[in-house]
């Protein structure tokens, strides 16, 4: 016989688990299609189909909520790069920074809302949302250098310090991300990467 | 004798105006020392020494306080950035990228708190501040393709479309201003330059 916490033959761990996935599918629908300035703790609830009490129990609070959705976004771009680059072996650099910056905008963009908090919904929101967004940034200041490293030792890059010309970088590549969510996509996703590549390789090797 | 309408010396004209430059003087203030986000209106009328009507009576509210102050960084580091293009004669891509880049980041960092508001506390506010950014961006994206056009010309710049490289590159310029002035400015200015100035050069050059 059931225990007395399974309910509808799911434990209450596994309820629980439905009720955060419920309330991070509404924000990412919300925050990715209304914006996050416009979503209630109320709308989140009703979309979610929880109870306010219940979103307490997940989440402190919206910004909560917002961060649980950009560390999503952020992991798998992440990861796809991280990934992609431990694939390749031993390719030149053209090639290599192409690779990765397609495998970063693919998973980054792969759902346009995500992609929407994830490089602007996250904006101007708290020192908290800076600071966590400056810590995933340092994440891929790290993952570069490491490749720089590596190009310089191959000869592909002039021996200097990157580090200003990373964080460049990755602005450039957001401005990038920025204009293909923001502004209605009318650019092809490919047309973006290619472009985020080409900024990658010009940065790294220029002396 | 003075007319009615003159009080100390001053026409309403110049004491209106005189409230204007004092309110302006308190936003750049508060909202480039403590944030926009922390300051109320009644925080920049007190500041100011004017009355909440007053401040009315010059501005629609804080954002439209905010735009103004936006404004005066923008068209200082654009027009730094036009006057010494103009200024450069027949000089090699190299040179030229470096000299209009040096201008426009000087110009924009002449004042740390006006930075401050142009870069970082305009970001997440409004659709409408949205909207006012990527009106400046437009002039600037305008101006680069102009100088791209001249040094395709020259045989300086691969003959292709640097519409998305110019995004690419002011996501980076802002990004290292954002570096500079968000983060306690520990790298000297000249260094920030230098590092726009490569990344421009790079963009501009790269097939």
């Amino acid at each position: 016989m059931a225990s007395a916490r399974v309910y509808a033959g799911r434990s209450a761990e596994q309820r629980r688990a439905e009720r955060r996935n419920r309330l991070l599918a509404a924000g990412l629908d919300l925050f990715g299609g209304q914006g996050y300035r416009n979503t209630s703790i109320e709308a989140l609830c009703t979309a979610a189909g929880v109870s306010t009490r219940a979103f307490y129990e997940e989440f402190t609070g919206r910004e909560d909520l917002l961060l649980a959705l950009h560390d999503q976004v952020a992991a798998r771009a992440y990861d796809a790069m991280v990934e992609t680059a431990a694939a390749l072996g031993d390719v030149p650099l053209p090639e290599r920074t192409d690779a990765i910056l397609c495998a970063f905008v693919r998973a980054a963009c792969t759902d346009p809302k995500a992609a929407r908090i994830a490089f602007a919904e996250v904006l101007g929101v708290s020192p908290a949302v800076d600071q966590h967004r400056l810590q995933w940034r340092n994440r891929f200041v790290e993952f570069a250098m490491v490749e720089i490293g590596r190009a310089i030792e191959r000869g592909e890059a002039p021996q200097r310090d990157h580090g200003l010309t990373t964080i460049a970088l990755i602005g450039a590549v957001n401005e990038l991300v920025v204009e293909w969510v923001v502004r209605g996509r009318t650019v092809p996703l490919e047309t973006i990467a290619t472009e985020a590549a080409r900024m990658a390789y010009a940065a790294f090797t220029a002396s």
